[in-house]
C-alpha cells in the first residue's frame, strides 16, 4: 500500500486525488494546499488529513507525492520531495524554464527517487492501443505523422499571460506525443504561428495558432497544428503512415447517437474539454505510478521526457522568431 | 445514507456490490450467497459482512436490497424483502413464469415498498441519449423502431435449459426497450425464430436466431432481431424513425483506432459482451434507485415493466408455436 | 451491335434510352410513345426514329425491346414483342397481377426469346459489392438478413391508386433483393402495416409503412422495414448477419463532406431518390442485357423472378388482411 | 458548338477525349499525337480525325485545343495554339520551369485567347461542395488548413527523372488547392522532404514525402503532407478549421460495404487512383471550360494560377535546401 501526499487541491488535484484513493493499491494519507477550504474539502470527500508541506514531507509514512500545485511551485516542490526521498509524481511542467527544469532532475537523480511527469496522454486507451498497434510493427516504419490537438476556446487572458505560451502549455503534450510515437528523437523544428481568434492573446505575447514541422533522423515527418478555439469542441486526433499501412485515432464522441434530418446526419461533438477526454488517461497514470513503485521499476514518462519536450516548446518559439528551422 | 444488503456474489452481484460500496449516498452493509467463498470475497473487497437472509432482513439497519442471485430464487426474495418492508432492486426476470411475478407484484403492492427491476439498458447513456431526444420531439411521432440485440456467442447449454428461452431470457431486454421508446403498449405481436447455431440449442427445446413484430394502437411498427451468434462482438442497436427525422445510437467500439492496409480500412470491434458494454448503465441502474430511494419518488423501470415484457416474451413464444400474431 | 427499340419516354425510359445511347454494343434504332412530343424529343436526343408499336415489331433490323411505358402496357407489349421474336428488357413488374404475369411468360417461353426484368438493385454496385463477397463465402451460412427501404416522401395519391399499393410497387424491390441474398426461397411470410404519413394514402386503400418477416426452409430469417417517407432522404440499407460475420452495405451520401459545428457533425444526406441512388444500376443492367444478348446466355433476373417477387408481394398483403403469417 | 483538336492520345488525352465526345455542346474534330497508332485508336472511338500540328491549328473550323500531350511539349503548344486564335485548355502544368510558363502566358495575353490550367481537383463534387461551404461563410473565417496527398505508389523512376519532382509533379496539384482555398496568397512557404520509400528516388534526386507549411498574410495556416507510397490506396483528404466550426472532405470508398469479423469491422479502401477519383472532376473541367467558351467569360484556373502554383513548387524546393522558410 503506498501513502500518498497531494501538493494542489484544485481542479487537476481533485482528478488526482480521486484516483488514488480508488487505487487498491494507494492511500490518499495528506492533502497539501495554500488555499485551507479548497484542501479541506478534497481531505474530507477522501477521508485525507489537511497537512502543511513541510510536515508532510517529514512524514517517513509518506511514500509518495502528487505535485499538482500551481506551475511555479513544481520545481521546488520536486526538489523539496526528493530531498524528502518520495517518490514523485509531477503534473506536466516541471517547470516552464528548461534550465530549471534541468536542474530540478539534477537534484531527483542525485536523490535517486522515481520521478514521473503527468503527459497523460499517452495512457489514453485509444492512444495506447494505437502506439500498441504501432510498436507491433502494423503499419512498419513510421514516415508521417499528423497530430491535431484544439482547445474548444481560449483560456482567460489572465491565465495566458503565466501560461508559458502556446508552445509551452498546450503543444508541450503534442510534443510528448510526437517523441513518443516517432520512436526517435527530431532532429529539427520549424514552426508557424499566429493570432486568429482574439487580439488579446497577441496583446499578452502569445499566439493562439501555431504548425509545427518535425524531422527526425532518420528522415520521418511529422505535422502538429494548434489552436486555442475549435467551436466544435475539443479536437484530439492522431494519424501515422507507415510503410506497410496508416493507424489514426479519432475524437471520442458524447455519444453514439445520431440525427438524420432534412439538413443531414448530424453526430454528437467530440467529449467537451481534457477532464472528459481523458478521464480514463489520468486514472491510468497513477494506476502506471503506483504500479512502478510497488514493482520498484521506472516510471515513464519521466523527468527527461519533460525536459525534452520543454526543449521543443522552446526551440519552436524560437523558430516563430527567427523564421527558420531550428536544429535540435 | 441508503445501507443495502445484496442477494448474489456472482459476477453481475459483483457489479452491483461494487456500485453500491462507491455511491457516496450508500453503503453496502451485507452480503448473502449459498456460496459462503464468494460473498466472503465479495464482502471483504467492500467492507461488508456476510449475513444469512433471515438476519438481513430482520435489521432494522438494511434499508434495501438488490437481488441478484439466481432467477429461481428471486420471486421467494422480493416477497420476503417486502414483508421486510425493504425496498428492492430486482435484476430481471421477477420470475419466468408470469403469474408468479405478478403473486410477486401483488406482495409488493400490499407491503408498499418500492420496487425497480434492473432493465438496465434503460441507462445506458447512449440509449438515454436517444430517448431524451425522442421525447424532446426531435423526430416527431415515432414510426418505425427497429432493435438490433445480438450475443457473441451462445451461452452453455446447461444455462440454456434454465435460461427460460431466448424471449424471456435475451429478447426481454429489447421488449423494454421497444414498450420504452414506443410510448405505448404493442396490441399484436408476431414472431419467427431458428436454430442456426447449434442443435444442440434445439435439442434443449430452445431457438438462438429470433425476429419479432410488434405493431402499437396508433399504428407504430417495431422489428426486433436477436442472435445468440455474433463473431464480430456484442451488437447492440437501436434505430427509430419518426415523422420529422430519425435517431440511431451504434455500437459503442473498443477505441477510435482505425487501421489502413491493403485489404481496407479496419475499425475496432464492438465491446465485448453485456459487463463492458452496459458498465455505465449498471452504475447509473443504481445511482437512480439510491436517488428515488432518498427522494422518495418511485424508481423506473418497476414491477409492472417487468412483468409487460414478460407478457411479450411469452406471447412470443406462443406466435413461434402458432405461426400467428398474437392480439395482446 | 444490338438495336434497340424502346417503349416509353417518359422519366426511367430516358435513363434507359442515354444507357442504350451510350453503349459500344448497342443501338436506339426507335421510340415508341403514344406521347408523341416526348418521343420526338428523347429520339433527337439520341439519333433514333419515332415508330408506332406494329412498325417497329415488324422490322427485322430490331433486336430488342426495351418497355419502360405504364403498368398496365407491360404484359401485352411483352406478349407482342415475343411474339415478334425480340429480345425483351421489361421494367418491374410484368404485371400487378400474378396471373397476367404468369400467362405473359408462358407466351414468352413458347417464342423463346430472352427476357430479363428490371430490378436494377442487383446492379447497384455496393449492393453487388455485398452479394459477391456474400457468394464467396465470406460470413457464412445467411442467418438473419435486414433490408431497409425508405422513399423521401409519399407519392401523389393519384400514382398511389394505380401503384399496385405498396407491397406491389414498392417493398417488390426488396423481396427481389431477399431472394436475390437469402439464396434460397422463402416459405413463409408474415406482414404488418400502416397509414402513418397522409391519411388519404388510406382512403386510397394503401399503406404507407410495412414491415415483413421472411422464413426459409433452411430457416434463415429476413426483416424488411419500408415507409413512404423519410425526411433525411432516399434510405437504402442492406444487412446481413452470417455465421462467420457480418456483411453491410450503407447508404450513398450526396458528398464526404462534413461540418463540425456547435451543433455537433453534420454530414451529407443520402442521394435524394432512385434516379440519382440507382444511375449507375440502370446503366449496369442494361450492360448485362446487352451482354447476355451478344454471348447469347440468358439474362437475369428473368421472368420467374418477377412472377415470384409479386407472389411475395400478393402474400403480404393477404397476411396484413388476415393477421397470419402465410405460407408460400 | 465548340470544335475541339486535342493534343496527346495518351491516358490522361483519352480521358478528356471522351468528355469532348460526350459533351453536347463540344465536337471531337481532331487527335494529334506523334504516336500514330494511338491517335488513330482515339480517333476513331470519337469518329475524330487525325491531324497533324499545324494542319489542325491552320483550320479555322477548329475552336479550342486541349493539349494533353507530354510535359516538355506543352509551352510550345499553348504558343502555337494562342498564335493559331484557338482556346486553350492546358493540362498541368504549362511548363516545369517558371520562366517558360510565364513566357508562355505573356504570348497567350498578347492574342487574347482563353487559357484554362487543368487543376481538375477543384472541379471534383466533394472538394467543390466543401469549397462552396467555405465560400457560403459557414465556418467564417478560414484559421488553419490541412491538405493530405497521397499516392498509392511511386512512379515509375523514369517517370521521376522527367517529372519536375515531388513538388512540382505532384504537391503541385495541392498548391493550387491551398491558394483556392485560403482564398489569398501564401506569403511564406517552408517545406521538410525525405526519401523514404525508395532510396532509387533520392538517386534520381527527387523526394518522396514532403510535408509544406504556408503562412498568409492574414496569419492563415496551412499544411500539407505528400506521400509517395500509401499502401491502403489513394488518400486525398481536406480539412478546414474557420473561425464558426470546421469543414473535411474525406476520401470517396470504393463501396459503402463493411464487413465485420473476429478481426473487427473492414470497410473498402479509398478509389485506387486519380483516374478513379478524379473521374467527375476530369469531366466537370471539361464542362466548365466548354461553359465559359459558349459563354465567352473567362475560365477558371487560369494560365497565373498555373505560374502561381509553379511557383510555390520552386519555393518549396528551395527551402528544403536552405532549411529556411521562403518569402513569397
Amino acid at each position: 500500500m503506498i501513502s500518498f501526499c497531494q501538493f494542489g487541491a484544485g481542479r487537476i488535484g481533485a482528478i488526482h486525488a480521486g484516483n488514488i484513493a480508488r487505487h487498491p493499491g494507494a492511500r490518499l494519507a495528506a492533502i497539501v494546499d495554500v488555499d485551507r477550504p479548497a484542501a479541506e474539502s478534497l481531505a474530507s470527500r477522501h477521508a485525507a488529513v489537511v497537512r502543511t508541506q513541510a510536515s508532510a514531507l517529514a512524514d517517513p509514512a509518506i511514500d509518495a507525492v502528487v505535485i499538482a500545485s500551481s506551475t511555479n511551485t513544481h520545481a521546488d516542490l520536486v526538489e523539496a520531495a526528493a530531498r524528502a526521498g518520495k517518490a514523485i509524481f509531477c503534473e506536466k511542467p516541471l517547470d516552464l524554464d528548461r534550465r530549471r527544469a534541468e536542474a530540478c532532475l539534477a537534484v531527483v537523480a542525485e536523490c535517486g527517487v522515481p520521478l514521473m511527469v503527468g503527459f497523460n496522454r499517452r495512457f489514453d486507451p485509444h492512444f495506447a492501443r494505437l502506439e500498441g498497434q504501432l510498436r507491433d510493427g502494423r503499419i512498419g516504419r513510421v514516415e508521417l505523422l499528423s497530430i491535431t490537438s484544439r482547445d474548444p476556446s481560449p483560456p482567460p487572458i489572465a491565465y495566458v499571460r503565466v501560461s508559458g505560451g502556446l508552445f509551452r502549455d498546450m503543444m508541450i503534450h503534442d510534443f510528448d506525443m510526437a517523441r513518443w510515437l516517432l520512436g526517435e528523437e527530431p532532429v529539427e523544428i520549424f514552426a508557424a504561428a499566429s493570432v486568429l481568434t482574439d487580439p488579446a492573446i497577441g496583446d499578452a505575447a502569445d499566439v493562439d495558432s501555431a504548425v509545427v514541422t518535425l524531422r527526425t533522423g532518420s528522415g520521418a515527418l511529422c505535422q502538429i497544428s494548434n489552436s486555442r478555439r475549435a467551436v466544435y469542441g475539443y479536437d484530439q486526433r492522431i494519424e501515422i503512415l507507415g510503410s506497410k499501412g496508416a493507424l489514426r485515432a479519432d475524437n471520442v464522441l458524447l455519444s453514439t447517437v445520431a440525427f438524420a434530418g432534412a439538413e443531414g446526419i448530424v453526430s454528437d461533438k467530440p467529449l467537451p474539454f481534457f477532464l472528459e477526454r481523458y478521464a480514463e488517461a489520468y486514472r491510468l497514470e497513477i494506476d502506471h505510478f503506483v504500479d512502478t513503485l510497488t514493482r520498484s521499476t521506472p516510471p515513464a514518462p519521466g523527468g527527461s521526457d519533460g525536459v525534452r519536450a520543454l526543449v521543443l516548446a522552446d526551440a519552436a518559439l524560437q523558430s516563430v522568431q527567427t523564421g527558420r528551422a531550428i536544429a535540435l
